[in-house]
């Protein structure tokens, strides 16, 4: 039996890779004539995934790894113009309007008559928050909860907060490594709607994915359905 | 009668503000042959309050506006090295050692064993759960809440989750501001423990602090005693 249904947010109720993947193409151009728009995505990338473990996630720690390529990778000619404009391009991230991903709106209306709806997003919490605010979706959610990893520790810590048993927990996300794996390793289940800019960062061994069983589908406005037939 | 104490944890349980005080220094030192380190510091300190709105709190937020300051006052002169200083000095400040203040830990040991404590930060949560982790003092917390503002609402909010009536809350900190007005204004307690370097931005309007009550001790070793004396 579900008790509570968890959603994930970022790519799963709005789009939001594609904001970074949109700044990172103009992160190459700005810097294109130093070196090729991709050899700078590379380095990027890089740079990001390294330093989560000092900045953790968000736009504003993405803007500082923009800055420490911009100028490791152009051997530190990159101009302060140019810094500038990076920095007004973060501007524009975090002032940047949420787009919702089709269907979400009416499933979550559907659902939330139905049951208890916990949004579970990890990542910057004050840039979440605002997120949330203006999504216009928020009054879907009983539960709000904005974490820093998405380990089976973390959603252990948050079941036992509401007292929940994993086995009634059902997680819906696109990330397979956040969303999926954890949850299942702790009992619960999960429903597993890919988005095709996912991060690479969140994806996961196929060997670990493949040991594991999951229902996973095409659109959100399936899991209604897929919830009847659970039961 | 008290049933949960909060407590503030930034220049309450730990020393904090100092850092930020030795890094503006060196801010103004980078920058120093472009114009007076006072100027820089200024134009630093009006950067940060206006940047809260799109940035929030935190060690990068703080960052993104001394690269901005430092671009800005020096008329886009300032250097890509000396940006990479900034970007340095940041990296040192997340990774800085956490500095208890003095009688915090066995005043903490003391009360635990009495009351049910709660601390309540303020900040990037990210850098707030790294530095309550590497604090040695996080079992001495039943509850931990890292918020975006303290406002009463937010307080409200805390409590209520707790189901805590807020006459029956206590909460302890050294701003004005963030930790006793708002807690006074939803009927809880509070108790100021200034510290001498605290944030201008905490600063309270001395119309508003003068209509309240509140206790305000020197030192935490005192809040025993004073604990005792309201039973």
């Amino acid at each position: 039996m579900i008790e509570v249904i968890g959603f994930d947010a970022d790519d799963t109720l709005w789009h939001n890779e594609t904001l970074y993947h949109q700044v990172k193409d103009d992160l190459g151009e700005l810097l294109a004539g130093y070196c090729s728009p991709a050899d700078t995505k590379d380095h990027l990338d890089q740079t990001e995934v390294n330093n989560i473990q000092y900045y953790g996630y968000g736009i504003k720690s993405f803007t500082l790894s923009m800055i420490e390529t911009a100028i490791h990778i152009t051997g530190s000619r990159v101009t302060t113009t140019e810094i500038n404009k990076i920095i007004t391009i973060a501007r524009s991230m975090l002032t940047a309007p949420v787009d919702l991903i089709d269907e979400v709106e009416a499933t979550l209306e559907s659902l939330s008559g139905q049951y208890p709806l916990m949004l579970i997003t990890k990542g910057d919490q004050f840039e979440q928050e605002r997120k949330i605010d203006i999504s216009g979706i928020a009054h879907f959610f009983r539960y709000r909860e904005i974490v820093g990893e998405k380990s089976t520790s973390t959603y252990r810590h948050v079941l036992e907060k509401y007292a929940l048993d994993p086995s009634n927990f059902l997680m819906v996300g696109n990330s397979l490594r956040s969303d999926i794996l954890p949850v299942l390793e702790i009992g619960g289940q999960a429903v597993y709607i890919p988005n095709e800019t996912t991060w690479f960062h969140e994806h996961a061994d196929e060997s670990e994915v493949n040991q594991v069983e999951f229902a996973e589908l095409e659109r959100m406005s399936q899991l209604p359905e897929y919830l009847m037939q659970l039961v």
